[in-house]
């Protein structure tokens, strides 16, 4: 068998991936990124930095043609985590072949991860591992077949007498119900915490944050919040017994919780608040916040009785990054509720709106979660 | 909370998203694929097809510049089935920004599914549906941490008194341990044939095909056939093992099959034949064939002795593409094994080297295996 003749398109094949593998970007040892890549007729080769500025060092590069031919570049110095980019070919926006891709900007997108020499909890370890299952279900919500992903934990198939809590996990706007795995590494985050003994095993699901209204145009998926409560419906009344059905749960409300990044923070903060029945946790990473937090009156005045609020909430926990334009409200509302009594925790890592601050948040936050 | 304010970069984040969306492409009554795309100065603009040449129509077209400055294209009639293509700017390889991403050609790729009339068995319906899990292990034989996606079929759950046979299924070069699921359907397939009662029942396990020696350079991930069977003990060493430790599998040959298809095909008729004693079912979608077959001798004679061959194995499976340069080499190994006594079943769709016929395949050996 060993002399078996592979058929000549796999030979092509694998010949073409390897010419094309030498477009993957590095990282040097000073974090600049660096880049080569073919595009012959070209008069013009940009990387476009879509986190801020300081991600990758520079809102925008002119790659250089070097003198074989290529078109090459090296940016300045980059800050630990994984950034969304896109290159311009001539005012072409398209994403970087050899990078890795990722759903976000509602569209497949580059990302590169510039490694941190100081945090490593969102790595792959050998340590037991969780599963994170695609769960498919029709449904009656939407009327279509929808996917939803779901971590559970490690040994969850060895003792089938054990239920868990489950966390509600929402992404952010133009990215999907893969974000937090893909970029998050949500997964690895929750083993590592596991196998620390840090963080209670739980199961995490997370669909998809839009969801579009029978018979109507799709713009309804890009207005999640707002006037139509159809996310909200989907929710509660459909995901939640279905999870409750189909994976073993502690199914009462102190053992579910509600968080969301960004888009799905507002998510979290309105599906959450909206149904003390069903949620015990709520979270909101670099989302739903406002400029002007007003104890009172915000988010219906729930927060205005810290008893009533504590007596019903376990915990409603704020994540923001330093770097965010939203940052001090974000903080200010969490002074305010400390202040006022309110069972609330904070986690503000160094960063902007980008994945490595919502990495370190939910760090934090599973090891305050279920508690 | 029905007026929370949503930060303003999730605002951001959408129009951008609608925007890009606007170039998703769109396949009319005809078949024809309609593309409109940005590229301000670019000087030209081409779709390359990858796959044959009526896969899409053409091998390759040149979009027209509109007069409102887009650059647009409406291809030829194309083939029913899901094409690999990319687009060039000024001699830039790039994918398609609006259309579906895919991992194949080593590195993530466009993709278009055309719809077929007369095939619906890959859809998703309103039946009930298995899981497809992530599953992440440290792998001693190549010392990494390794994904591989594993089918459970509807019910898996529910009843944990139940065991099932497991198949081993392997993608194309270029492609990775994804294409099966996101390419291939199958985990669609076989919840609408077990819906139907077509098909029993069982586990797949998708693994990656590429692995890498430890100390030595990712070269050898290019070569998982020939000398080193490094992926041949990962599959039978550890692969294996694990997965009967992990799931309730049916762990005697008779209910475990290996299934591969292109470069995957050469590697299950390899593993499949040197291991007699692990399984009981082998088969082949396009890959693994010779020009001349010879009965006598090919893969190591293990054909020559009819009834000794049936007496080790339940079936040998054979699929391939009308449309294929090697279809009359895989048809003419099944024609003879057939007259030679072996227990064979072909598959022969019209097609070429691509995913629609693969599905096929799929669909017409899931209700021959393990019955």
């Amino acid at each position: 068998m060993k002399a078996i003749i592979l058929v000549c398109i796999c030979l092509i094949n694998i010949l073409s991936a390897k010419a094309q593998l030498m477009q993957e970007p590095t990282v040097n040892s000073e974090k600049r990124a660096v880049f080569e890549f073919n595009a012959p007729n070209a008069k013009e080769v940009k990387l476009i930095n879509l986190s801020d500025e300081m991600a990758l060092g520079a809102k925008e590069y002119n790659f250089e043609k070097s003198s074989d031919g290529k078109w090459i570049l090296t940016t300045n110095q980059c800050r630990p985590g994984m950034h969304y980019f896109e290159i311009s070919i001539d005012g072409a926006k398209v994403t970087y072949p050899g990078s890795g891709h990722y759903f976000g900007w509602g569209r497949w997108t580059s990302m590169i991860e510039i490694p941190d020499d100081k945090l490593d909890f969102y790595l792959p370890k050998n340590v037991p591992h969780g599963e994170v299952r695609q769960h498919f279900y029709y449904s009656t919500t939407t009327q279509v077949t929808r996917k939803c992903l779901i971590y559970t934990p490690p040994g969850y198939d060895k003792d089938v007498n054990v239920s868990y809590p489950v966390l509600y996990l929402q992404h952010g706007a133009g990215e999907s119900e893969l974000g937090w795995t893909m970029q998050g590494k949500v997964n690895f985050i929750m083993d590592n915490l596991i196998a620390e003994g840090k963080a209670k095993p739980f199961i995490i699901v997370m669909d998809n944050g839009y969801a579009t209204r029978p018979g109507t145009e799709a713009e309804h998926q890009y207005n999640p919040g707002g006037s139509d409560n159809l996310f909200a419906d989907l929710v509660t009344k459909e995901l939640i017994p279905m999870i409750d059905g189909s994976y073993r749960t502690l199914s009462d409300q102190k053992n579910r919780a509600i968080e969301g990044l960004s888009m799905g923070g507002g998510q979290a903060l309105s599906i959450g608040f909206d149904h003390p029945e069903l949620f015990g946790t709520v979270a909101t990473f670099s989302g739903g916040g406002r400029a002007k937090f007003e104890l009172e009156t915000a988010n219906n005045g729930i927060f205005k009785d810290a008893d009533q609020f504590n007596k019903t909430y376990k915990l409603f926990f704020v994540g923001c990054g330093t770097l965010e334009f939203i940052y001090p409200g974000m903080k200010g509302m969490f002074d305010s509720l400390k202040k006022h009594g309110i069972h609330t925790a904070f986690s503000g890592p160094l960063g902007s709106h980008e994945w490595q601050v919502w990495r370190v948040n939910l760090y934090d936050f599973a090891q305050l979660v279920f508690k």
